[in-house]
């Protein structure tokens, strides 16, 4: 997507450990009007696969996944992390290793709002090692519904877990696939799915 | 807001400890269209106040925030709860301590998205002893921003954090006050803004 491309390259900063720092616009500081633009490419990409529900975990998710869900006209469900009083005991879990803050966590989701009548697109802002993807992707197994793809923001591509998710059969769109960022010179992969 | 009101007394569930469980449409299954609503009528009540951001806390007030933004046509700034590597140590933080999950945790904003040329409308999901609100408006007196005021979709009256904070001068707007959910039974107090 070229409008999240530029913007990339426009104000991304790279930081030391492969960290791309898209705070600015993405997940601190929202910009509201390129994130309905994602929103609207998600659903060009998605919207002939009979999505049901959209799926994303907290936080930094849910801003992309509410807009694209108003261009589905579809619910959103949250992966909520950790142990939630307020969640209800019967729910689908994951644990999950986060590389950003070097913990663990368990992303759930209530029994109650996925199953097997549902048509899931996952909706996510970034794509690494894959751990929360996977943990979503797990998520979606464990209720039987059925798992449209996943639609990411910014993948960083070597870091290898989209590649691996891609090789399992995931049908996988990410917006700004990041092949290198040495030096902080960032290099984006070809489109394989042109506007 | 009659719409939220009647979702209440039609999905909402009064559980043990003045637990009022709202996941089902608000902030773990979000209906989209509701939400957006809501942002519409936060719009309705703010619109002249010359809003520049909107501020709100991770991870369920986004995307009513979101949803508000779309209409003011301003960025989101999303207050991060816990220490965030990304994030930049050069931050405005408040701590608050969250009564549902009885833990103390740092809300922090990066310096870099909140000055003085700003005023800011917090937005969150609910408001019940006003602790995580207190903080929010902490970050913005810290930053020196004008505070326009604040929008919370429910507010637990009964818990008396949003007659405090309105007793201290605070602009505040809920669009659903609970004056009462005793045995289950949910009691709205008049409204103060009608549409």
């Amino acid at each position: 997507m070229e409008l999240l491309k530029q913007r990339i390259l426009k104000d991304a900063e790279v930081l030391p450990g492969e960290v791309l720092k898209v705070d600015m616009f993405l997940n601190h500081l929202l910009d509201v009007n390129l994130i309905r633009e994602i929103g609207k490419e998600f659903f060009r990409i998605f919207s002939s696969s009979g999505i049901t529900k959209i799926l994303t975990a907290e936080a930094s998710g849910i801003a992309l996944a509410f807009a694209a869900a108003e261009f589905f006209n579809t619910p959103v469900l949250i992966a909520k992390k950790g142990t939630h009083k307020n969640i209800g005991s019967e729910c689908y879990c994951s644990e999950v290793f986060s590389f950003t803050k070097s913990v663990s966590y368990t992303m759930q989701v209530s029994k109650k709002y996925i199953d097997s009548r549902d048509t899931i697109l996952i909706i996510d802002d970034f794509l690494a090692n894959g751990a929360a993807l996977s943990g979503l992707i797990n998520i979606v197994s464990l209720s039987h519904a059925k798992l449209a793809g996943a639609g990411i923001a910014v993948e960083k591509a070597f870091q290898n877990g989209g590649d691996k998710l891609r090789g399992e059969g995931l049908n996988l769109k990410s917006l700004a696939v990041i092949e290198s960022m040495n030096e902080g010179k960032i290099i984006f992969r070809d489109d394989d799915d042109k506007e």
